[in-house]
């Protein structure tokens, strides 16, 4: 049973996070912290939770760097993006394994990080050491990372269905447009007016535009993918659903389609590309035949499901992808993270 | 392992029995049936269990009695009120164990059946043999049974709190009125006007005033509790979830509360009636301090929340209780059962 | 054409006000004021109203109570419970007339809201003068007044199907339940984390359970329409609609109802009554035949509409209604009001 | 007042055009029909409408067009697809006035409508003689129309923003890409499974990819504002709201934008274009500043509002607009067009 932490776990994230590890078979979640719920139970912060029995046994605590360092061996943080790097570097110091769900450590280049988060980032050295935690792109990275990035919500939505085209070639870097949709949990737990029911419900629209951060990490990961600087269009829109990402992607195939010959062509090449890149893989899921992605059958599961059409009309490849925000896009992503390097069955915790 | 059959697996309770039987580690799933799926398998029927292997390989077929009965040692019948009293009785006569999740045989008097549903039963003679599949009530009975008719969603959230207050003579049993709210699935997946998004969003409403065809499960099982006939009040409303029921229920203590020490008194009786019915429940919780019920603490989950208060003002007991009413409203009830019945640690599956 | 003020609108029933004194075709809106939006247009901070030519002209100013008594005759006061008592002294002073929309006013008793509000009352002789703004029950007085205590949305949902059959005798007086349930808005327009949409969509749970402040006006209201003191059971809960409430009353007849022929006795004089007390009201309506409540009918209009049924199993009566909890159960009756003392139409701008 | 009639009057698009007419100062709406609710009132049949005084005299009747042509001046057509057609030829023969709101007499080509339809029109005549009543467009031909084709509330969406830049040849003709969502009102008021508020809550999914119906009256349109064959990109979305529809467009500028001063001058440009165009539209908004659409902020209004952006990272020009898919979207725009071609003010019974 490997020892974890989690270290932040007051918001939607945090929560998933708890619990994922809370019925995990092979770790024991040996420390849960938040300065505002210190000396709860979890059973009482998230009352969901009260029926699984160790929920209260186990109490919120001060997030003390060496305490946990005591009592972990992999230290989950959930805490807002610039916080999380300051507490990682005592407790990679001390040895332990960090997965990290904010977005600090998942720039490689310290100034991309700069331009899209106004400020340095406080220790460069880690951006290199990190590991972009996705794992049907980085699995064999993450088996031997000391530090994880975990990704963002979004950009897993965009990445995983984009990423096997750029690396086949199969369509133009220059004329990516991925427009997003996402529930309102992806906000986070915030007492802010714009994220009111009221103001939510009945209610669709876009935010962040053109520039939105989750941009960066999005553009670094396919530039790595093709091998060249790649810069997107990215509409993120809030939608009234709790959980959820749908994104809708507009790619431009590297082949000239004037043919009926060409079209089936390129087809099979797209048919291929994703039977290679994911026929194995537990968590992505293409569907087939005249399915489209719903968010509402992957909310509750890990898994992202997605599906592709080639327009004959205007000879442009679309992409629907659908992900829980909250588990393929951000908890049981790191969990299954964890999985790899702990050389766990990889779905162990994350299915049904 | 169990073999086990569903059949009926159409609707919204038969998804949720599919899902929790698929993830059950002692049963095994030889049989889902429904003719509109037949071919199929339960992947691509129920596109969110996708994830998990058994659900490509099983496949929908035809219910078959006969088949059925070579297949499985326990049914659990997920068809239509009337239908599912017609289908038991060749597998009953097979030798099988079934778990109707219909009304049809939640009845004793085969005169209240008449009266509320308009018609004979089908074989009054399977009324008395089977058992109401309320674990926390008849857990005795049910080890035993081998026809167990699964409460309906209403009756659970209002029996579980009111029937403890009943044995011990706390309540006067003709005053109790339930006021119940429920989300859109406790309707069935039917394609009717009504149920159409546009028509329950923003939108709240009572139905079938004053009698409702769930009162006289209600009332039975009441009187039951009681040793004496009861009436009682009972009101359903939809809302816009969909899942959850929250019941809200105002009873009358059977003791005059004239003095602060009479309400010391009987609020220590009430709170030793439930720690002695529920103490050592797991799917039955009483809520601490100012905490009240919300149905999303329970949608997800087997378990069944309450609190009450004791009004000085007006001298009556209030209780509200939530629950998820597919899970312990519907298919987790039924799974419990299940696991008592075959002798299975009675949370089985249905934690976490 | 009448001058009119309206101070603190910056809420949800602030909105309402703006926008029905916006489009009444006998006010002329003189100035609108929020300390938070003072120089903004209407139009800036409703987006909504942006396509009514007026409110791109008119401008949020800060709330001077010597500025308004220039500039306007009438003024409605959207502010805090607390607040808009002091803010209401001077303007009264200064001969204007005040239509306030918080529970300042709407208590006779001072010892009555010592109790409900926790603090004396800043100005008991106030509240001897002001006017309970509920046009069916006091609209004589409502003529005359000049300071009007507009009801809250629960007391209207309530006092209207319930006072008519207190005043005709026919109910017991010390039998009233009154289970209610209401849409986000009525929470008004607070960043807290209760009221998130994560927080309440997928949700319904009770508040304030047994004891809410506004059962301190319905309590008064009632008491003065049966001649004697009364005390409710009131349960308000919160479900997922921006706007709607609707209350399912349970009574108890002041009849014996033993036989088909005392039922339909008793059913008589209900109609009676109801028909002598709302028959050729503007803003209330019985429904007929099977019809009952959805507060998707009256959502966007001043309506309130009820059902009710006599239940012969029970005895007991049930009433159903359902308003708009932002107009009937806040600005539409406080323009109802206005109208009424203006000498105007009382439909005036309410219809349509 | 202007006599008019509303066939087919029971759906949502239906019930929106009653109560506007119902409330119009210059119209009498002479006859409403629906073989479904013959014989009921208006108040009955949509209850919202009760406190509308004539909702309660005037009574739905069978569709009959020679008694409509007897009673009415002007009939707004509110039948599905293909039923529209054959019901407004002998309308037309009687020499009134008709406003479809169907796509029966969209399109200019009988040879597109045949693509996309799948048969033959029933009288390609009359498409040459139709005018597509989008008034910010072809006003001028609205003014003496005959028969009126009201524009579908996608295309509506699509359409505004784009047709001035594709006139001024700011963007390139063939890179336009419409990504929109769109409220479940907008599938209609029909008894399907995919409907229902379980499938639908909780839910987002795309439908139709690639090839929707309405791409043929979009295209058309374009085509005809470019002054050359026009295809695009379109993709619609249901999301969780019962009204609504926002349309995320990404357009390809017809300009080098190498330089911040090539920027700033088509930035210009822009702004000039949509000044020119919608500078004095009563229905059209451009949002100022920062702010961007958002759906609830035109849901019951007959406004358009939309923003754009230039991407100065990607050069793409994204315009975003939302609009009412009942009101701007159909019904509201139907009327819109029915004050032009009578001569009424535009707004007329349009505001507020």
């Amino acid at each position: 049973m490997k020892k974890i932490a989690i270290v932040g776990a007051s918001g939607y994230s945090g929560e998933e996070l708890v619990r994922l590890l809370l019925r995990h078979p092979q770790v024991e979640l040996a420390a849960v912290t938040s300065r505002q719920y210190a000396g709860q139970t979890v059973a009482q912060v998230f009352p969901r939770m009260a029926g699984m029995p160790a929920a209260s046994q186990l109490r919120f605590t001060e997030s003390n760097p060496d305490l946990i360092s005591r009592s972990a061996e992999i230290v989950f943080l959930a805490l807002p993006h610039g916080v999380a790097a300051e507490y990682a570097i005592p407790l990679l110091n001390n040895g332990l394994t960090v997965i990290d769900l904010s977005a600090d450590f998942r720039l490689k280049s310290a100034a991309v990080y700069r331009e899209f988060y106004g400020h340095d980032h406080p220790d460069p050295t880690l951006l290199e050491q990190s590991v972009y935690g996705l794992p049907e792109i980085h699995r064999a990275a993450i088996r031997k990372a000391r530090l994880i990035a975990s990704p963002g919500c979004y950009p897993t939505s965009i990445l995983l269905p984009v990423v096997p085209l750029l690396r086949a070639g199969l369509i133009q870097p220059d004329a990516i447009i991925a427009d997003s949709l996402s529930g309102v949990s992806g906000a986070g737990k915030k007492a802010e007016l714009d994220y009111l029911f009221v103001e939510c419900n009945e209610s669709v629209r876009p935010y962040g535009l053109p520039k939105h951060r989750h941009l960066s990490e999005i553009e670094e990961q396919l530039s790595l993918a093709a091998g060249r600087k790649i810069i997107i269009q990215f509409s993120p829109h809030l939608i009234p659903v709790n959980r959820g990402i749908l994104s809708t992607i507009y790619l431009a195939p590297a082949a000239d389609l004037r043919t009926e010959a060409d079209i089936d062509a390129f087809s099979r090449r797209v048919t291929q590309c994703y039977a290679g890149a994911y026929g194995g893989e537990p968590f992505v899921r293409l569907l087939q035949g005249k399915a489209l992605p719903d968010t509402k059958n992957v909310v509750g599961t890990n898994m992202l499901e997605f599906a592709w059409r080639l327009d004959p009309r205007t000879g442009r490849l679309l992409v629907v992808s659908a992900e829980d925000n909250l588990l393929k896009g951000a908890s049981g992503q790191a969990v299954q993270s964890m999985n790899i390097l702990c050389g766990f069955e990889e779905t162990t915790g994350l299915l049904g």
